[in-house]
């Protein structure tokens, strides 16, 4: 059921089997998973999955190429509370390993907030990443395109880019490299360092010698209507046109509610084994927060291979299910 | 475009990118992966994916629990067709390794087939498997059933299968282990020889101490109406009453067309790399062929990994798109 500050105290008094972080495609493909084994589940989600953001996704086996993230995310959390799995909007601020559970300290609302613990026996971080945007005094007009045609996602988006004028967006020197694998789709790139950081003689003359153009002054703002970016306008007032945006400025990651638990790390991902398991032998990542692939379809496998995992973990300790059944065959 | 016995010949003189031996879930997930880095892609299907059988996919994000497996592979080749990927009805009969190409040698149509010999880059194995079903005197009987409450797949329908009076279908003595997690669901579990194997006395002895019964005389035939089977029918005229089976008669392996390539199998399970990428570096292997677990999400999963590590492969050996684009940024 969806937990509200009214009927959440109904479920501090138990240990839930998996409390699953974050309730984006990999949460909520774990969740749908974990109910049809019969193990207790809770998903507290924030808010913001980062295909909440995809306007379409265009590469999903089984949904046609305009659907929208948003709607996954939807459809999920739907079959999810068919399975009766509980869900709590709520922030995950810290979680404590008590060895046999972990207690995991939530806050729920943003004004005037309550606090609530929740246990569990299992823990699947699931609470992804978000992309970084270019700074800009008027946010809203970052906002206004990201996830349009202003992308985030070479592998989701490089076809929409085919062959069209399209402007990077870094953060540091080497942030603009995924231009020359951009470049398999276009030879129209522009990068842009917003003044923020220098590119140096070997760098600067890879992207001159590949045809790119180098642009570092400051961006004045983002232009376009309708949520479609048609250019850039400089400090100095010049426009430069372009057709697309990939901005490539890294994540933050959505992980600092494990930082009092050691666990293995490849820059800010999680280094799991194949079933999605990290260095903790009760706490799983899935998605984007894990080493691998940025792709709705494989955090969605994500999902159902650690509550796949978790469920053969229970089962052989258990040998058979815990509620109360009548024990003779027909 | 759809190839048809008329248009092939039109292609049989072009080197493809990837050759996707398979239509199914693994498939045609990574064909649209493929079409989407512009990389030239056929997908050989003979018909009849595992997945096409399954009456409701209850476990893949995105879409109700109640849509049937042939709905997400017809909306998956209409996706790859519409990113003018090419796709034709045929059965692989063998794969040559040529060195920097595969020949792969097809046959079109059953009565009076035609054969022809495509060539690519890659191959992904995406052939998958089919479950071998229970040997009665009258086949369509077992087929009324298979796919609807006569399950293949523990993890896909054990939830249905809860608190049920379930019967297991053997093939030979360790089959029969799947009980163990069955009870898992539900304590009301018969199992059946068919009378086809022996069953030894530890097995015995722990299936007995479980509560389970073995039923070792050959079936006559399943009962019930409406593909809803209702129990079984014994050569001595008994009849066990059941509300849903499960078929432990492992699978049929699709891969015969590698037989003249040396790869690494794990029974009948080709090995693979985390990106999916068999012992040889030009094969990819997807799906339930691979090694690893059989669902529809992780098949789609597997092939965008495939297809992103063969775009890398090809992206890193020629550095920019080979079509003639202009050459000059905006």
């Amino acid at each position: 059921m969806q937990l509200t500050k009214q009927t959440l105290n109904q479920r501090t008094d138990q240990i839930y089997d998996v409390l699953v972080v974050g309730g984006g495609a990999a949460g909520l493909s774990a969740g749908i998973y974990l109910q049809r084994y019969l193990l207790s589940t809770l998903i507290i989600d924030k808010g913001k999955a980062r295909s909440h953001w995809m306007q379409e996704l265009h590469n999903y086996l089984g949904l046609p190429p305009d659907t929208p993230g948003r709607d996954v995310l939807k459809q999920g959390k739907a079959h999810y509370l068919s399975l009766d799995g509980d869900y709590l909007n709520a922030y995950v601020e810290e979680v404590m390993d008590e060895g046999e559970t972990f207690a995991v300290r939530v806050r729920i609302g943003r004004t005037n907030p309550t606090y609530a613990v929740f246990r569990s026996r299992y823990l699947i971080a699931a609470s992804g990443i978000i992309d970084h945007l270019p700074k800009l005094a008027d946010m809203q007009n970052v906002f206004d395109y990201a996830g349009h045609n202003l992308h985030v996602c070479l592998i989701c988006d490089g076809y929409e880019m085919r062959d069209q004028r399209v402007g990077v967006f870094g953060s540091h020197e080497s942030s603009l490299e995924v231009a020359f694998s951009l470049s398999w789709f276009t030879p129209h790139i522009t990068l842009f360092t917003n003044g923020e950081f220098e590119v140096g003689a070997e760098l600067r003359d890879r992207l001159t010698s590949n045809g790119f153009t180098l642009i570092e002054q400051p961006i004045k703002q983002f232009l376009g209507e309708n949520h479609q970016m048609t250019g850039v306008e400089l400090a100095d007032g010049s426009i430069v046109k372009l057709d697309a945006g990939l901005v490539s400025m890294g994540s933050k990651y959505h992980a600092g509610y494990l930082k009092n638990i050691d666990l293995e790390y490849q820059g800010g991902n999680l280094i799991t084994d194949k079933m999605n398991r990290t260095s903790h032998p009760r706490i799983f990542a899935v998605g984007d927060l894990k080493v691998g692939m940025n792709q709705v379809v494989i955090a969605a496998a994500d999902g159902a291979l650690a509550a796949t995992q978790i469920w053969r973990d229970i089962r052989r300790a258990e040998g058979t299910r815990r509620s109360p059944i009548s024990v003779n065959a027909a």
